[in-house]
């Protein structure tokens, strides 16, 4: 494994960010590494990517309409959908674009590092149950979900939609939630309602959801057919993303300094701490790199099953210039990668962090 | 008035972003323009500059000290903070460095656009009935606050520390605050304690407050001293911070495109709406610049002394390409630079937000 620069191991100088990389990057935000300590991430820390803009929305008013080839059309109340059986889950979520700027020649987009990650308890209700009073007929294929946030992407004006199989969609632990962390969700979170799509990619997950129709044929709208596509090459109509790919990542250690983010460590026993995940299968091992050489880490046991597992690791740091790593293996036997996952779109790069640290 | 870049007002391919000013911008962000609709911004939306990293606090054991040149020192409990005076406020904060980008060789630090601000209520208590307790010694000139964030900052290893004259520090509306809009302060506003300085830029604000120090000798902290100067010149010890500048800012109309934040507009009425601040004194008026064409906006009365006013303005949009702008004027005859305001360290640069429009 071969490191290119110290603070970074592709090459940053031969490429730039742009000002519309900056635009996207100064709204839609990371987790502070740092703030894996906390088991449920808090308010405000969780990952943001909003594709268009934070929509107005009312919750008084707010209904969902559950249409198409169904038995019986609903429109639901917020309250209406708050009557039914109530259930809480932990969920790590990460954006599908997670990695985008560590590989070279990246595509133009949000340009996340490694930091698009963050975990939530959602309360909601089972979308199951909503799909069975409605009746969705034998020959539906997909469920269209749709938002309010609209905008314009590769040309087309769009309102945000995504589909799910009716296999996927009628899984017990796919909800319709109103809540985060128990509060009612914040705007920026799907305000008043969200579909939540455990152990998928976040782009699953449809925000300031109103609609729901089913549908015979396969979607085909931006989000699914052009976007969130894993392509080899821009003719390469590609695959789509869907769960969680094999992922761990560290919490800097030491203290910081401002404004590089290099770490500095006194020298002795320092303890190594980070989260792991996957939505393939629970982590089985994380290794810690240090410069190069790996060990297994300590791993706690999943929370639940769609929830980050917290993993540490004790480093007898010694004076000099030192890159951590780390890197998960999950039940399935997926393991990250040690070189950049590139494709057109900058997706899914589960490709390890490197965390570069002085110690003194 | 003349605009180099359809996008940018500076030319943004002569100055690219660096990795750190990436790493900066993907965990500290800004306020989604948007998100001014609210009078009030919810969590999550408002701005946040950190430092270094976020600190792990205790709230149920958590003290603050106030020593130093005093004759009773005490030590609080939150619990003793909280059975004070209470006291609710509307603050709009700003970062001192917000514009920093949007000026030529930018010094490498947080790369703000325009976005660093919000509104929050902060609830706590006067600062100046604690010090009252204390006993500041007339001979002291400045009071210091500590919080326990640490990290390195020009070669300094430091707690995160500013002062205030002993005359700032006993204005009524400065205040020790545990709340953010009703709610305990989340771990990256500050939890469990810190302090308001409303009217001043954020810098003041000290987070994770724990310590308060009479001093009888100007402090020569480095976030007093080195940072948060206005220099126009490396050599220069420049002047400090303080009051926020007067500023308005648009909320941009229309759809946007993703990734590149374009805005596109129907042709025909268009209600612009945003808000407008000052540290020194209430907005007086508002203009939005149409093409470099200024009109006086409409104005609402301030909701509170150190609250934004909200403006709104209709503009009868042609078909074309469009470039909108805003200015604020405060009634201490305050005006917005049309130029930008260089200096060394890229602060408090107010100069006009312009927001390219597309009408259709």
């Amino acid at each position: 494994m071969v490191y290119l620069s110290p603070m970074f191991d592709l090459p940053p100088a031969d490429e730039p960010f742009t000002f519309d990389e900056l635009q996207k990057a100064a709204r839609n935000h990371g987790l502070p590494l740092e703030a894996m300590r906390y088991d449920i991430t808090p308010a405000g820390l969780h990952y943001l990517l909003i594709h268009f803009d934070i929509p107005v929305t009312d919750a008084a008013s707010w209904r969902l309409a559950i249409g198409g080839n169904v038995d019986q059309p609903l429109s639901l109340s917020l309250d209406d959908i708050r009557s039914r059986p109530v259930r809480t889950l932990a969920v790590t979520m990460e954006c599908a674009g997670n990695g985008r700027v560590r590989m070279p020649n990246r595509k133009q987009s949000q340009p996340w590092i490694v930091e698009a990650v963050g975990t939530a308890e959602w309360t909601g209700t089972p979308l199951a149950g909503v799909l069975a009073d409605a009746g969705v007929k034998p020959d539906s294929v997909e469920l269209v979900f749709s938002g309010v946030d609209r905008g314009v992407q590769g040309d087309v004006e769009q309102d945000y939609e995504r589909a799910l199989t009716i296999e996927e969609a009628m899984r017990d632990d796919v909800m319709l939630v109103w809540a985060m962390n128990g509060q009612s969700l914040l705007p920026q979170h799907g305000a008043p309602l969200r579909l939540i799509v455990p152990g998928w990619y976040g782009m699953a997950s449809v925000k300031w959801l109103n609609r729901i129709e089913a549908v015979t044929e396969p979607f085909q709208g931006y989000q699914q057919a052009v976007a969130y596509r894993v392509q080899a090459h821009e003719d390469d109509p590609g695959e789509p993303l869907d769960r969680i790919k094999v992922r761990a990542l560290m919490a800097p250690p030491g203290i910081v300094e401002f404004p590089s983010t290099r770490r500095i460590v006194d020298a002795g026993s320092v303890r190594l701490t980070g989260r792991a995940w996957s939505g393939f299968a629970p982590i089985v091992r994380v290794e810690v790199g240090v410069d190069g050489s790996w060990h297994e880490a300590d791993l706690d046991p999943a929370p639940g099953p769609y929830a980050w597992q917290a993993w540490s690791s004790t480093w007898q740091a010694e004076r000099g210039e030192h890159l951590l790593s780390c890197r998960a293996t999950d039940a399935a036997g997926n393991t990250q990668p040690l070189e950049p996952f590139w494709n057109v779109q900058g997706m899914a790069n589960n490709y390890v962090q490197t965390v570069p640290v002085t110690v003194r």
